[in-house]
């Protein structure tokens, strides 16, 4: 009898849907992925959208609950499954408030100040020759530019502490692993070892047994 | 002796600081408002940017602690202060972790589908004039179009529930009032008032108390 309760609708190249399965196997969460083809709409399919109303993927289903929209599917397993895996992902239970506090908001300052550039990179550099189309350069230097001084200010805060939100690996962490992976990939990973203390950091958390994981799944043929 | 115990930094005409504040008079928190003068370049002082290391308004101080980004400040104020106000703002106590859990995913859902097309669209329509820069059009209209279909999304689940998250008004809603504010004022109002749940969720949720506290607070001539 299978105990799989999660189910993960995507596919595992696209940057929210690996931050899902990034978090599943540091929680050791077992999961089912399904596959949504993009390629023929699937994602904007009624059924589909019933699970995620804006037609996105990842969808998250664990038996009855469906839970859309990456970074609070990631709370979601941290806070339903406290006692597996790494549990320190949103911060030390003994922590209280502030730990976790402490993961919010460099878990939003991921999503409002690191997300919008370098997504807009990893369009431009990943997706868009996948897609057939042209690359447009002046988006790629403007959006280099402007993760540029986020990550001066992320290589100053972790002269401070060994990770983003304290001295433990958490979601803040975690949550740009999908993006900057694909940045390293294309030739961009200088963003990150020309500062000293973010390229420490990338080295350590890009090493994760979990996070390789799923760039082995993101490099199977079938992905 | 006073016991006011937080500081928001910042000015009200900010979204993200009046985010905050209406989330501090939903929650009856008292608190100072410490006006930043980002004419002046205070938010980008090194002493702010002890408190906020992007150099961005709000900063926030509960005694001791220091949070920022206006999302994982209201998270915050809600868990530190459960008693307090009104005590729904994260979802029902008794409703667990999927009450809270719906809060999440709608909060996201503003952080990174309603935010940033309102963002560029009320910076054309509010801030631009305001800073002597002319507007551009083509912004306006790109997002605007954005923004519709993100709203369609919005009153499809709004014909389901009364507020985004559920029942109740939750930090979900609340967090969409600064942008949809500003763009109410700016005659682009029917993007609410011509879908008819968005309409009568947006004439409901703007009429609230804490949110009419704020709006004077942007009206007044120190603002």
């Amino acid at each position: 009898m299978s105990s799989v309760s999660v189910t993960v609708y995507g596919t595992p190249l696209s940057p929210a849907v690996s931050r899902v399965m990034v978090c599943l196997f540091e929680k050791e969460v077992d999961f089912k992925l399904a596959h949504v083809d993009m390629a023929k709409g699937q994602h904007k399919s009624p059924d589909f959208l019933k699970l995620q109303p804006f037609g996105q993927v990842p969808a998250f289903q664990d038996e009855l609950t469906t839970v859309f929209e990456s970074r609070a599917i990631c709370r979601y397993i941290c806070d339903k499954y406290p006692d597996k895996g790494n549990q320190m992902l949103m911060g030390r239970r003994d922590g209280g408030l502030l730990a976790r506090t402490s993961v919010d908001q460099w878990l939003e300052a991921e999503g409002q100040s690191f997300n919008p550039p370098s997504s807009a990179l990893v369009f431009q550099l990943v997706f868009a020759p996948m897609m057939g189309l042209k690359q447009d350069t002046a988006s790629i230097e403007q959006n280099e530019a402007k993760l540029a001084k986020v990550l001066d200010v992320y290589d100053h805060r972790l002269g401070e502490s060994k990770f983003l939100a304290g001295d433990d690996y958490t979601l803040a962490d975690l949550a740009h692993l999908p993006n900057g992976h694909f940045l390293v990939t294309k030739d961009k990973g200088d963003l990150f070892t020309s500062r000293k203390n973010l390229g420490r950091w990338w080295e350590e958390i890009s090493a994760r047994p979990a996070w390789k994981k799923v760039v082995e799944m993101q490099n199977a043929p079938w992905a």
